[in-house]
């Protein structure tokens, strides 16, 4: 299903990357230029300048009229105007634009060429589809690198000197290892149920990685919706309810299948057995329901969503599933 | 820096969308045509075939001798020869390559369009350059997919039913869980030590966290690198003594904040924080090390290397990482 031009353009985040930086000079022509004028003109300007597929049209005051593929001047007899001849512009940009929307208009609706105007519909450039292509992967790659908890790098790996990829990992690693601290904080206030129970200690990495693993899927899955624009704030209730049953069906199997390996595998208790398998299922819930909300609420506030993923929301989910863990326990099991 | 037409092939990675599934029929012409001879032809064809902005130049064996552009068409006195205006193609790709190398030799070479040959050089279609960008989005996203331990999926999240989801998100769960039961198994072990020293469990989420951050980073970074064609195999050994050095210093850092955060604000003894600190360095550079392999190895051995990022690397690190915990306690600790 095509996007709508609204909807590409509401989904798409800001970045101080503009269409400004990535445009090219397009050959321009007055709209009263017969065909073989404007293969003369063509001529005149040469390769170097002929390099775009099309042209554009632009009246007096540089207003974009119109653009006429090189296949259009091939295909028309030579006295035809080309007004007669060009194309109404599908979609433009502005030059402030972010560079990523441009690319995915393209990419949308298979374009090989963008023309770029200001507030007054005045040309100003055009991007070209070899650089829409660049921008996609760029873009991509730093998606991946924001979801990994690393600052995006300019320069390829193994170009990159080991202090500046130690510098974009560095204030993560350790943002992200205060606030573990605070998970720890939680296990230190529960230390006295733990030590009537230690048994209960062996299951915390289980529950911990599941409920990362659940939210690394959910935000994922959300920040590459909202990246390809097929998700917006307005997306969020629909969201929302999809993660909930999708997280009620993973709960129930992964509960089942925990609790049977439980009872059969292993040599806890009944109550042992339905406290981890309860917090295992509450966990995977809350972690789907966390890791599709923050990046939407992170794109409403203006932050690129991919900076939500999965080591903040593992944090998060880490304390809830903790908590549920402790406050089932002394519920179930009386510690 | 660009990368040779060797380099990018030999790193693609093998899947089963080809370039034959995306290939699109181009306008043929014979080499002896005259350019108004070729303008002829593309005025019969009409605008729907003659939608790329190159024809093929073909003997008469169907062997592809060249491109001629439709800009060279229309700049080119009309008696020459296609022989003499064509240009030799800059790359080709075969109907069963991976469409991602043609996209990516698309994307690196900024190629509008690539001609696609059989073995003996006979022209079999045309990848466009709207097709590539397509491929390179769908590609990323199951890329990130493949990260976040789901299987990748063919339509957008809001249209897919719940189950679909669901089951895209459900073996990886199980297989995720059944094996942080092996982490489980280790602290069981440990049971008696832990039960000496309650404390311990404490650092246990900081522990498992940070190394799952590291092992991600520098997972993160191969998978991409391996994906764009930066990384081989034959890389491994300079990933390995980056990735050691950049271990390194993170590893200093981060034991050393958390050894100073541990005495300052935290009422641990000297003992508990040397040993929580120094598993911190060992968990690190660690982490880095196995982050970076997996994927390499993943691609050696013929699987996407994406398969091999964040959510087997935590568990395989979780196990690391308790290890080293426990050995350092009962060594440090005297448990």
């Amino acid at each position: 299903m095509k996007k709508t031009f609204d909807e590409i353009c509401e989904n798409t985040p800001v970045t101080e990357d503009t269409v400004a930086v990535i445009m090219r000079q397009p050959v321009v022509l007055p709209p009263s230029f017969r065909v073989n004028e404007a293969i003369e003109r063509l001529r005149q300007v040469g390769p170097a300048g002929a390099e775009m597929n099309h042209c554009c049209v632009v009246d007096g005051d540089g207003v974009l009229l119109g653009l006429v593929s090189l296949r259009a001047l091939l295909l028309t007899r030579g006295n035809a105007r080309l007004e007669a001849v060009m194309d109404h512009p599908f979609a433009t940009v502005r030059p402030e634009d972010d560079r990523e929307l441009a690319a995915q208009l393209m990419e949308e609706y298979d374009l090989l060429e963008l023309p770029v105007v200001d507030g007054d519909n005045r040309l100003e450039g055009m991007v070209t589809a070899d650089d829409a292509m660049t921008v996609l992967q760029q873009e991509s790659t730093e998606d991946m690198e924001m979801m990994a908890a690393m600052t995006p790098s300019e320069a390829p790996y193994l170009e990159s000197p080991v202090v500046r990829v130690f510098l974009s990992r560095i204030p993560w690693l350790l943002l992200l290892m205060i606030s573990a601290a605070f998970t720890g904080g939680i296990i230190a206030h529960f230390e006295d149920a733990l030590a009537a129970q230690v048994a209960l200690t062996a299951f915390i990495p289980m529950l911990m990685d599941t409920g990362g693993n659940c939210g690394s899927q959910s935000s994922v899955t959300v920040i590459r919706g909202l990246s390809l624009g097929e998700l917006s704030f307005s997306s969020w209730p629909r969201v929302l309810w999809k993660e909930l049953r999708t997280g009620a069906l993973c709960a129930s199997v992964l509960a089942a299948v925990n609790y049977l390996r439980l009872l059969v595998f292993s040599g806890v208790g009944q109550g042992v057995a339905v406290t981890v398998s309860l917090t295992l299922a509450v966990t995977v819930v809350l972690a789907d329901l966390i890791g599709c909300s923050l990046p939407i609420l992170a794109r409403r506030l203006g932050f690129d969503p991919a900076v939500m993923a999965s080591p903040f929301i593992t944090t998060l989910v880490d304390a809830v599933s903790l908590l549920t863990y402790f406050r089932l326990a002394s519920w179930l099991l009386g510690l």
